[in-house]
């Protein structure tokens, strides 16, 4: 037998992990799923390479992953045989041969997030684990003129927390929408690459507009300063999901 | 001042309590509540009395409960004060003053409970708490015609777990409706009164027939044999919502 590449499509619940990423001591999504691949195909140091590294409390509907393995185990018998080995908070939808070229991070043409804020008054019990509860009216017609001023190609540094100085902070953002779902809002955002936090970075912006603490246009100099303090104060993790990678 | 007598709308999410019931050494949404109150009146040994007593996992959307209180704080400040000493998974949806003749138990006319049941192949991570993933074609024709069955005045004995011998298992169900809204089924049973588990025996009886096990008609035998043996397996606490209560 040779070795194969596999493409996992995995969603979970980021609650209870300390992120997608493998670290010591405390429990992450990637650490779950390598620990059940191991089972399954009985050989120990399965390493995954995940598209994002979610961060604790974000949640994922379309988490992709890649691994090289060498395993009798058929592919067509993944989903079914990892599911019963991961907790009920992550579960694998599907899993694919592909060829040696797809590299989950490197072959991703964009992502799409979702993050959502319920703007009710009382908080809804069902719903606290994927939402950030902000109870205010906000001004979705600013949101939106704020919003569109994100297209396109721009230096999204004011909305990178801990900039990583070497690397270029210029993104290409294709979509960022304010979808009105009262009390629920969701701000949909695709972008060809995001930096740390921006999506979260970004909504607190927006908010910070919605409940008229800047004007629409103040946007365009928030981008303008390329300075993270010009911006807003970031959105709580538990309301963004990840919601597709696309190759 | 006098004692006056307040009247509580619950929501929460069970999965981390042990039930309504307050008991030694474990968390209940009833000691949560009893808490809060406390807090915010600045009293010692504050008691509610909660309609339903919902077990370990089970949710509600409309739980009742009322308490006698003299204290100085109005109950127009009782919403958004409990719910600052209330952990996220418990809300306080409205409080009002109410007629001492008013009784949380013994004033109820009428409860209506919903249990939801997941069909799909895959589990759903952002619903696991609150529905029983039961990956099966169920025939919805057979448990509607089974469900209909139950509707009135029965004695409900073959659907009570742990039935009080001394106590008449005799009870009227108003309403007992499948809605298909594949891949979610719900189970909205509506009675004059409860015993204990019935509504998840109900459930994983109905199950039992939507599978194949048994056909519709076999619901009679059921109900006649007044054993809990003749019926399905429970379904489990997580699908189980407590909807709204009628006085």
């Amino acid at each position: 037998m040779a070795q194969r590449r596999i493409k996992l499509v995995i969603h979970y619940d980021g609650t209870a992990y300390h992120g997608w990423q493998a670290q010591p001591d405390v429990d992450t999504v990637q650490h779950q799923l390598q620990v059940a691949v191991g089972k399954l195909c009985e050989q120990d140091n399965v390493r995954l390479v995940g598209s994002s590294r979610t961060d604790t409390g974000v949640h994922a509907l379309g988490q992709v992953a890649h691994l090289d393995i060498d395993t009798p185990v058929p592919t067509c018998n993944f989903v079914r045989s990892l599911n019963r080995y991961l907790p009920d908070d992550i579960v694998v939808v599907s899993a694919e041969d592909v060829d040696e070229s797809f590299d989950a991070i490197s072959s991703t043409q964009s992502k799409i997030y979702r993050y959502t804020v319920y703007t009710a008054k009382l908080r809804s019990v069902r719903d606290i684990r994927y939402c950030w509860h902000r109870p205010a009216e906000l001004d979705i017609d600013a949101m939106q003129i704020a919003a569109a001023k994100l297209l396109g190609t721009h230096d999204f540094k004011s909305f990178a927390s801990a900039a990583d100085q070497r690397e270029s902070s210029v993104r290409t953002i294709l979509k960022c929408d304010v979808i009105d779902e009262m009390p629920w809002i969701h701000f949909d955002v695709q972008a060809d690459g995001f930096l740390y936090n921006m999506v979260r970075n970004i909504v607190g912006t927006l908010v910070d507009i919605g409940r008229g603490r800047w004007n629409a246009d103040y946007m365009d100099q928030i981008l303008a300063a390329k300075d993270r303090t010009a911006a807003g104060k970031i959105a709580p993790a538990k309301g963004l999901t990840l919601v597709e990678i696309f190759y």
